[in-house]
């Protein structure tokens, strides 16, 4: 029942069907390696401006005559010339199922020497070293793996040496080849290994002038310097031109590994309300009324209705709690159209919201943020080794420093750490981004710790559906977090009341008509709870000490950017 | 350096502190609960309209009148008063951290008998007995249980009977008492043991007169049927007031459940694709040209700029495979301004998105599909019976049919078998709604299954972006995938040369200036990919059975709805 393709096209599939080597002839492709390997230390770094010069040449030549076929660029014929070329575009079109077995870059090892594999990759390094041999540094995600070609009678010809350097960096290409084990450790690529390539297939060739190179784009302020020093120039690739070829910048190592510890934060964040009985929801971003009041919303037209974009799931998850569902999260965009071209603001955010019935204090909540964090940068620091390594070395940082059990201090503790440092602050305000940072550092000197929750703030510069503390309504059952001075959770206890509700919207200036569906939720017998909401991007900003914002969004929006 | 509650404030907390009873006096309460217990049996359907009309009276006495503190309806002073009452505001606005242990309803079991528990509760059915008696339900979530109480001396007084009773429907209390295992199974609730009260507290009285019963929305068209047979009047609950009224509606079994299984749904999703190498990713839903063509997008004003809401996370995810991350998840919002008014379409629902790197052939994105929703169906099957089965008793569906290993079935054969049926299809037309249904029924007599794939589309029906079959460009490398003969993802092989992507778009009609970041992604060397979209609400639809898309979305946005 199943299609599967002609037998007769599979005939044809020679191009790209690994043959059966004898085990005696890959044992002596491994002496070859050996002597390539020690030629790549000596050779390499003289012939590199060499090298540069005639790849350049040999991208010109390709830049426009891509070829349907395989290419052999040479006039005298060569026999081996099926091993390497261009993969025609119908072959990559679900022509076949050969059930070939893929080897992924970062599985290379050591244990598997004179093993034959097959490998997909992108030319991050072409490296011709003369006539008769080239290197080829493969790229698969954060790992990379050199590949040499030798040319070695009946196994690699000089055309296929030159159809190696013609490919233009980027370019994907599959590898055939043996591997080999070095004995100097390589410089330059992740794996310690090389593969004395047998066969080479182009399987899409990128344009020969990229925007910039991976290589620069991954470089780091210490190498910056050094080259400095030493009179080198080296490129330096700035912010816009990242973001605007955004798909390059992806490659580098660093944003792997940035957008590997994303991912990481919100599987410990399901995991862990998961398993303290949180149901995820999904929430409504069209909505009637504005969600939390303010200029700062999208607005758009909704068939004719005006519609927002909401500002975050506040008022729908709460309406979940009064359906019965007593501990909800929530991941998705937040939308912000504030005009803030800061570091740390965006007009499109990934909000990590929880809500959940509380049975008395909201401390509660305080409780469920405390473990959720301190989980979430034990998983992070024990498991993401790799990742963090990658960021620090392009983006040095220090790692964050939290206790077992996070501190809480009181919004007036905090103010007089402040006073007392100097700072004056006024008393029933918020504080302002200077003021956040000062109180890190005070906070981080005194409890040593990056990591803290402030508690009972003003309620005045509370949101509309904040609870007023019940011995004070000057103050409210809300809290902020910080991480390395930098506020990323605001959380608190809601109004559960719907009169009292309605009181403080009025009261704040919101228009209760937009959001009389959200007031009438609490009418028909609401419990108390409380909840707080987190930016995804910031959590790993902060916890991987980014510099901004747009390192940790995958395609940042902020006021002036809206591409790709 | 934690705040802890001012120790003088604990000591007005009598009110919501549990008093240690001793053994003895539990055990004598038992023989009550014997007791009450067969008179529930025997005595409750009897005084069934007596009692309604009692509580409806209760409810008007209360309607306005809701007290701040312990409520005392009798002139006689009770020196029991201190056991019930409304709990006042200030109490449940962080006053407090006792450390009380609260149980969950649907823990309460027989192993609990003689246990004095703590539980909070919605209490959906308040049923007075007699000036001595009263039964209330409370539920929490898909659970409820029997509290039971009887007036006893210095334990209950005829006062606490008359508060209870003036309870108002959905009312959230907080109930102390002993867990009793009556003799005969309880009907009308999940858990067979029942709680005799020992003090009632009210923390937030509902409206007294709710626009639904949640007994009334949970009815099953069994119950309407048998109650029309025998002469007896139900009220139905019709769709658009459940919907004004979602966080009511929401508190249903069924409800509960249906959102349980789609949590479920979403987590399967992430946990096999990340068990098979698979990153969650988030892209933007603020873009500048809309993602799949067509006139069905929202359109906003973005600080100047002209923008759209994502119709599908389709450019971005293809860009991430661009940059490097071989496979790629997202779960999110997709809209859609479609003026699709039917069982099936909304404007807002949430996408399942996959997108991978493939080797070879398309298939490979189909054995994903095919084995992460077998992984799927068998999970929610296995662990998921009492949700299947609240959602049966009110919406009867008969159990999804699928096959271990998924059938594959090209567009032409699929037309046909339609042939062969008598329906006439245009052969390279797309399959209208009762095609898709009938070819459905088809499949199900013919291969026993009700989910299948349909691969091998004609190239006119599908989206720009889709790379053509490599023998007949007619066709495309492309697929969906029907549930119960409803269409419910779309994948295919996308094509990953610029030029050709080009040339595709314009001839679709498609401004390439409005996407020509996507469209240099390819040009900076991509691999051969492919991927697929599934709605989150139309998986749970159609493998629960529901009859409208709106039962799965939490709160659904159509052409005519934005709220709440």
């Amino acid at each position: 029942m199943e299609p599967e393709p002609n037998p007769n096209d599979m005939a044809s599939l020679s191009l790209t069907t690994p043959t059966p080597t004898p085990d005696g002839v890959e044992v002596e492709v491994e002496g070859d390696a050996g002597s390539s390997s020690s030629i790549s230390k000596s050779k390499a770094k003289k012939d590199a401006k060499k090298a540069e010069k005639a790849e350049k040449a040999a991208q010109r030549q390709q830049a426009r005559s891509r070829p349907a076929a395989v290419t052999s660029e040479s006039d005298e014929p060569d026999p081996l010339s099926s091993n390497y070329g261009d993969i025609p575009v119908e072959d990559i079109q679900s022509k076949f199922i050969t059930g070939r077995t893929w080897t992924g870059v970062k599985d290379l090892c050591a244990e598997m020497k004179d093993k034959r594999v097959l490998i997909r990759g992108a030319a991050q390094v072409i490296r011709p070293v003369s006539k008769k041999m080239a290197f080829l540094v493969l790229r698969q995600s954060m790992s990379t793996v050199q590949c040499v070609l030798v040319v070695s009678k009946d196994i690699v010809s000089p055309q296929m040496v030159r159809f190696a350097t013609s490919l233009s960096k980027e370019s994907i290409v599959d590898v055939e080849g043996v591997i080999s084990v070095p004995n100097d450790p390589i410089k330059g690529t992740t794996q310690q290994v090389e593969i004395q390539v047998r066969k080479l297939y182009c399987v899409n060739r990128a344009v020969p002038n990229l925007p910039f190179n991976i290589e620069d784009a991954s470089r780091s302020e210490t190498e910056f310097k050094k080259a400095e020093e030493s009179g080198e120039q080296l490129v330096r690739v700035g912010q816009d031109t990242r973001l605007n070829h955004r798909v390059l910048d992806l490659r580098t190592p660093a944003n792997h590994a940035i957008f590997g510890i994303q991912s990481q934060v919100e599987k410990v964040f399901r995991q862990f309300l998961e398993s303290e009985g949180f149901r995820g929801i999904h929430t409504p971003k069209l909505i009637a009324g504005s969600s939390e009041g303010g200029a700062a919303v999208f607005k758009l037209d909704y068939k004719g209705q005006p519609a927002c974009l909401a500002q975050s799931p506040q008022l729908h998850k709460q309406m979940t709690i009064c359906g019965g569902f007593g501990r909800v999260f929530e991941v998705g965009p937040v939308f912000r159209a504030e005009d803030s071209y800061t570091h740390r603001h965006l007009c499109e955010f990934v909000g990590l919201d929880v809500e959940m019935e509380i049975k008395e204090h909201y401390f509660e909540v305080c409780d469920i943020v405390d473990r959720l964090f301190v989980a979430m940068f034990n998983h992070l620091n024990k498991n993401c080794s790799k990742e963090l390594e990658s960021i620090n070395r392009q983006y040095p940082f220090q790692p964050l420093k939290y206790l077992p059990e996070t501190l809480r201090l009181t919004y007036d503790e905090g103010i007089q750490m402040l006073k007392e440092a100097g700072v004056e602050i006024e008393p029933m305000g918020d504080l302002n981004t200077e003021a956040e940072k000062k109180l890190g550092k005070l906070v981080s000197d005194k409890y040593n710790t990056d990591f803290y929750i402030l508690t009972r703030y003003p309620l005045g510069i509370r949101p509309f559906y904040t609870m007023p503390c019940y011995d004070d309504p000057a103050y409210s059952n809300s809290f902020d977090v910080f991480i390395r001075g930098e506020e990323i959770i605001s959380g608190a206890q809601r109004i559960h009341l719907p009169d009292l509700l309605t009181e403080r919207a009025e009261k704040c200036g919101i228009d209760v008509n937009t959001i009389s569906s959200y007031i009438d939720s609490f009418k028909y017998g609401a419990p108390p709870h409380g909840g707080f909401g987190v930016g995804l991007e910031r959590v790993v900003m902060l916890f991987c000490g980014l510099n901004n914002i747009r390192k940790s969004s995958l395609f940042p929006r902020d006021p002036q950017r809206l591409t790709p």
